[in-house]
């Protein structure tokens, strides 16, 4: 079983952003977030050749503050809302704590791309980028 | 500048599929990917918790296949088509290899879980399940 085997992820990145804190950012992009900058790692920009402004994007990044022991938690912190399995939530907190961040390009300036709404808070590492397909809504 | 951590991915199941070969699995889940078992580790089956059937989800797979040192690729394997930053491209081949899949969920059975379609091949490590937001497409 391959449970068994951990993989080594490499930050390709980091996140830039006028959030610093963990409880002042938005459970989701659309929440009210900041546009905020991706500074990814220099001898990656060839890895972005294709990228255009305007794009629609799926960042994926690595919240290197949240838990990887919790379960179940109580979608969005509400005590209200039952206790629910991190993997039917959006929760930060699960076993690999990776956040998905479908966000606009703004700007390409060599190895910065600004980017929004994005709800990562500053120095949240990078560990992937992808454009969304245009079949899918998603993904 | 955190480009130079590592985090340690743990597969949180195992995709259980038809499909054995990477050549011979489709290059999207809408493109004629078949159904799919999900294979989540005993002891994370209260992670679940929440979820039902014909919700739709975003898997998180780890390529283990993929070549991690590749940044330019032809997309779709098309070699008429240029040379392009992976990071603008889905494909497999990436620095960190994440897939990522939208599927929907045919049948829950303890810490399996049918789905589809799913483009993954047998044995393929899942990293994460997310439940797709109502309010955005993705992500």
């Amino acid at each position: 079983m391959s449970a068994t085997i951990t993989y080594a992820l490499t930050p390709v990145g980091v996140v830039r952003s006028s959030l610093t804190q963990r409880d002042e950012a938005p459970k989701q992009g659309t929440e009210g977030a900041p546009d905020a900058w991706l500074d990814v790692t220099p001898n990656l920009v060839v890895g972005l050749d294709g990228l255009v402004v305007g794009q629609v994007i799926i960042v994926v990044t690595w919240f290197h503050q949240a838990r990887r022991d919790v379960l179940k938690v109580h979608p969005r912190g509400d005590l209200n809302l039952p206790l629910t399995g991190v993997f039917a939530t959006r929760s930060p907190d699960r076993p690999n704590p990776l956040g998905l961040h479908r966000v606009q390009i703004f700007e390409l300036a060599g190895s910065k791309l600004k980017v929004g709404p994005l709800e990562a808070i500053d120095g949240t590492p990078i560990v992937d980028i992808k454009p969304v397909l245009a079949e899918s809504a998603d993904s």
